[in-house]
């Protein structure tokens, strides 16, 4: 259950929002949350079957359910019949966090440490034991919160929110709206080294991460600067927590990457990708547009627009099912080998 | 070696346990160590035969040895003799290190940020640039250590502990004896996004964390919000470093989350499960009690109870095993099926 | 692209290198870049043949080439002809990164909280709300970013440097030249519990980490203190983002652990490994020098000296490679195998 600021009639809902209204009882809203844990001032979604029996002894305020939806299952709450009830109950909480925002006052704490030459746009929220240092520039309207540390150079732009203990090395580049997480690192130095008599010298990195509008970035996640050049993560693409982005990395836009992904340095991903769980990706790989990858799968070499890979070596998802299911009985087989061997050793 | 503040004369040590002694000096003892970096006032223990060497060398204050041990073997220290000596060790170490605490005084930082609505049990330490936000309710004995961030309305039980630059969302609930080690983070957002309009668009995230008594939380793990429940980790479990714990998830009682263990949303882990390192869990599983899974096994689907597993997918450990050593062969097996395909072409 | 706070003439960039130098118009220096981003005060090099049309079009104030290089094929930039131009690039990076620090005064932030028995020594940066706690030791000209906590009784060498919002437990020891990424943790508690009467019982962690000089650990890392003894990290070694290093773990010089590698208790890594990306070690593994582990391998027993493996179990690299070609062909080989089933039972 989410509680909001803010209470709102339900009149001042059901108006947002196309749809049929079922009116049992007037009440004010304050919260949002699963059919089993509403009271008379929440607000619910029903759209799968398989929690008919929650929805029958739900007594929220109000639930959102489909056109077609049996009035009769549920007597006691305010229905409101849309096409997407998921979609519609999503629209409206993000509306209900939007307004209840507004009611806090962004502040500049005065126990953050904002350099002199940082410039600080409109509006903007800097939480307690904030680092701003030389020369750094945020727009308007962001939020930065506590600990978080931002070195010389760097941008952030409109809109963005910054959650506690975050770092951002010097000379970043972020755009509007962008999210990061807790722990997140921008721009720690990329991983490079070359043993020269004996010893590990690093290759210096100084290139940059440059983060698009709308990305959002999750806990602990670390992007590495460029090792001349930039890492480049471009708009509307999310990233999960703990993920791995190595040196001159380039991910397209609207591309998912789950947690515990790790993709090495200087290669590139397309757009409207989706790696899964714990997927790795090998240096200077090109991965194109609209690839899929399952949970665990190593990729190697270039991926062609629209694949859908599974497995370690990444291989075509067909296959590798059918090898997956092949390998069960692979002891079978080598049995089998085994005695057609002897067999043939006999004969 | 480990020196606490607090020296004990032997006789406060042996008399703590039941044992035989047998005393060769008087001695006072200010730490615990390994056997070959032991001291006069140095405690150790003597389990492992393959350490003998080690042994006849020591001379340590007081070595903890099992009940048929030949004291010929080590003629320099004064031996006490139990049942289990590394558990009597490790009973011993957890008194010495419950009465250092004590020495020290706990304290509240004036240079905390402390918002004026939180309440702050007795006996409480919170360290430098802490910050507690609105409303947030911390029990008593418990401490918070430098740079942690707790977010508004969240509650911290009695007798925790949050090592440094950890952060606390908003509406997260900790039990108590909860111990978060340095940068773990609570509560960032579920990764949910759906494809609308060829963007991806954010389901708001607006669930909460539950963490019940005595859990143990490793380094840089992060534990996401639910999307509208809760994520909850039961009484007793205890996680290790850069684990990912997805929305939704429920982690059940005694059960033991390796390192690198990534979890997805909304999956249930039952009671004294055992996840080796590295182990990835897809969303929406069902994992039952006592289930162990070996290191990297990828699971994809639900495990009943008492369950091992091994391998991507996870498989039957006997029946993995059996697999990966049949793998070793494949090579040859292949060739045989080449061999007795070009045969048949000729026949 | 890099830019120096520091400028210099191409005169007394090109007197720090042997080669022959190529004029074409006198310029002051300033940056180093891609060649696609150099402006006439940018340093350059060219040693790979597919960035050939970058060159052509380059108005760099310098590139540095092979002693080969055909000059026609660049006329708008100075050229210094050298045998290893990309090595060359590097040295001088690395010499202007050296002169520029010089410029930056070190200063004690008197918003760090520096413990009055810490003893910090000449030529130290400590940033804004640094936590130094009661008898930390800290070398000469060692650098500790903002929102750091070093616990008590740890130590650091000289010229160490600490990026934001790093972690160091108690009783630590950091040698000379070792560089922390921000979110590091050092020395939280090793994963040690037993099942005693149903409840999972901690193992008291009481040993330290040790690391040696000129060590290099990513964002992130977590490297666990010894139960009793230690957790050892030999000199050269470079970790990279996201690696977990369990209690009582020794890892020799000169080795390479890639991003979100994870070695479990106890295991000893030799001199000039090479772990990639991924890589999981089980506990009480020894592996040898010189060894290469490719991506995602799981090592699970003791490795000589020299051996490259590859895969789960991980196996030598060739056996495995011809293992993984095999695999693909496993369907057929089971359809094969079942037709042939199918013939016996006939006959």
């Amino acid at each position: 259950m989410k509680k909001f600021n803010i209470e709102l009639k339900i009149d001042e809902i059901v108006s947002q929002v196309k749809g049929e209204y079922i009116s049992r009882f007037d009440t004010k809203l304050d919260s949002v949350s699963e059919l089993e844990d509403a009271n008379p001032k929440s607000v619910c979604f029903f759209e799968n079957e398989a929690y008919v029996n929650q929805l029958k002894a739900c007594k929220a305020g109000l639930i959102i359910v489909s056109p077609d939806f049996d009035n009769s299952l549920n007597e006691f709450s305010n229905l409101l019949k849309v096409e997407k009830p998921y979609f519609t109950f999503m629209v409206l909480v993000k509306l209900w966090l939007e307004m209840d925002k507004q009611t806090k006052e962004n502040i500049i704490s005065s126990k953050a440490m904002i350099s002199p030459s940082a410039s600080i746009g409109e509006n903007v929220s800097i939480a307690d034991f904030v680092v701003i240092e030389d020369n750094v520039k945020i727009g308007n309207d962001s939020k930065i919160e506590a600990n978080c540390v931002i070195k010389e150079g760097s941008v952030v732009g409109n809109n963005c929110h910054l959650f506690p203990n975050c770092t951002i090395y010097d000379n970043m580049v972020l755009g509007n709206s962008v999210v990061l997480h807790a722990g997140v690192v921008i721009g720690a130095d990329g991983f490079g080294y070359i043993l020269y008599d004996g010893v590990q010298e690093k290759v210096p990195q100084i290139g940059n991460v440059i983060i698009k509008d709308n990305v959002e970035i999750g806990a602990n996640t670390c992007i590495d600067r460029g090792t001349l050049g930039s890492t480049i993560i471009e708009k509307n693409t999310k990233l999960d927590n703990l993920v791995q982005i190595g040196h001159n990395v380039r991910i397209g836009e609207n591309t998912i990457i789950c947690s515990q992904v790790g993709i090495a340095g200087s290669t590139t991903v397309g757009d409207l990708v989706y790696l899964a769980g714990q997927v790795g990706v090998a240096d200077h790989v090109k991965i194109g547009n609209r690839v899929m990858a399952g949970a665990k799968s190593g990729i190697h070499s270039t991926l062609k627009d629209g694949i859908m890979v599974l497995g370690y070596p990444a291989r075509d998802v067909a296959l590798q099912r059918r090898i997956m299911a092949a390998e069960t009985k692979l002891p079978d087989i080598y049995k089998n080998y085994l005695k057609n061997k002897k067999k043939e050793n006999k004969e």
